[in-house]
């Protein structure tokens, strides 16, 4: 099923906005895993099962998995598996590179990996993103305004276009007429959030930012969602992996979820 | 030793500024090598073993091992070891992300592959940056101009501060300021690398886009130099890799990397 009806489907089902980022620091996996042959995927497999049904997306990091090797790509291979067939899987890699390498990513991505979306940085244009695009069940969600204090540096720069994150607004509108986009704004900026929905009518938004980083959930409801009262991905990583560091975590995974389900839903139906 | 100096000293032994692409193609690996059990690896220690005293570096692209999921992760690491220790090794991966990932992508190309160096995408702005400049011995090529169709898109947009890909230089050699730092320019784009080489007088210039790609050498050299007559890395991939796909593989990938080390060290001579 192509990402975008499995999204809608499971946020009908979850009623969900909620994205769970899935990046896992071996410092702060809860002690009583860190003996096992596996602890990232004893810790993931946990968090899973405990939140399945209350959220819309599971957004695995490469980096957390790439950093340990092998053993942290058989942890990503295992924790996808975990992931029950029906909740789409938004592989969070950034990629951005030329044609033919780009290929090798969207394969790595939809072949290898069973991603179901993927993030894509558009700095190299539009040759660069083709090949994502070319996976028509598939999602490129392209960087459009991140969460992170550096994004001012280039995001923001005025262009005779526009302001960057604004005329990358604009082309990945016209990237979706070849293949499916998306898009990652940081939920930080919800008065840019709606400057870019108000280009980007259509596009699933990625939002991350909530949580660890920080962000007003009333805000970015109201100015993300799209003109069906959907097409949002609220993602949080740390306060929901980490909500307790003891036997506990999975069921504090799930309350924090749970909250940040609450408040968005709340905001959702706000006048 | 540090990659900068590590790179000097291999100019200088090798007298070669070419640097070559490890893009396995496990379609256009010869017929005699696919059956190996670890094709990609066969492939490349051999590349390397017939080229290894006339380049400067190796430049591993992760989107050519990551399509194959473990065995290609295996492949990667096998074909690091076969890269003798003094010639660099600089990870193409073209990273992008926030700080506490890109923490983790920086542990990966370094602590856990063994690189010297890494590409890395600048669009998420300096906090994104900053984990690989904490590596004072590598070396983060930071994305300025790249030499696919599609980098007009964005890398030429018009700002208020100049031309993005004359921002990103002026903000590389701030960044450099941290950590050291390196360019990626397009060798596609001559005329823009003279106009980049004046502003990153001391940055090393990692030139993909000659042979597949068609490149100017003696433009390139000639413009891309600096002030000590070296700083640049002269990348060819399919060129070299695929220059036969018989038996004679290895030998016709030296001669062309050959061929490529004289039209560079005949550009550098000329008046």
């Amino acid at each position: 099923m192509a990402f975008r009806e499995k999204f809608n489907a499971v946020v009908d089902q979850n009623k969900s906005f909620v994205c769970v980022g899935l990046d896992p620091d071996p410092e702060q996996i809860p002690e009583h895993l860190k003996g096992s042959s596996d602890p990232i995927t004893a810790f993931l497999t946990e968090i899973v099962a405990a939140t399945k049904d209350i959220v819309c997306t599971y957004k695995p990091n490469f980096a957390f998995f790439g950093a340990h090797g092998i053993a942290g790509w058989q942890a990503l291979q295992n924790t996808i598996k975990s992931i029950p067939d029906h909740i789409p899987i938004l592989l969070d890699f950034k990629a951005g590179d030329i044609g033919n390498t780009a290929t090798q990513y969207a394969r790595m991505a939809y072949d290898q990996l069973g991603a179901d979306a993927i993030t894509v940085n558009p700095l190299m244009g539009t040759d660069a993103i083709e090949p994502f695009l070319a996976y028509q069940e598939g999602c490129a969600f392209l960087l459009c305004l991140t969460s992170n204090p550096g994004s001012a540096d280039v995001f923001r720069l005025n262009t005779d276009q526009g302001i960057l994150f604004e005329v990358l607004a604009k082309k990945s509108v016209t990237w979706n007429q070849a293949g499916p986009c998306g898009l990652v704004v940081g939920a930080t900026h919800p008065d840019d959030l709606l400057r870019i929905r108000n280009i980007a009518t259509d596009l699933p938004i990625l939002l991350p930012g909530v949580g660890a980083q920080g962000a007003d959930t009333n805000a970015i409801v109201q100015n993300g969602l799209d003109a069906n009262g959907g097409g949002i991905l609220v993602n949080a990583s740390r306060s929901i992996l980490y909500a307790s560091n003891g036997k506990d975590f999975a069921e504090a995974a799930r309350q924090s979820a749970e909250n940040l389900r609450k408040m968005l839903n709340n905001a959702r139906t706000k006048p």
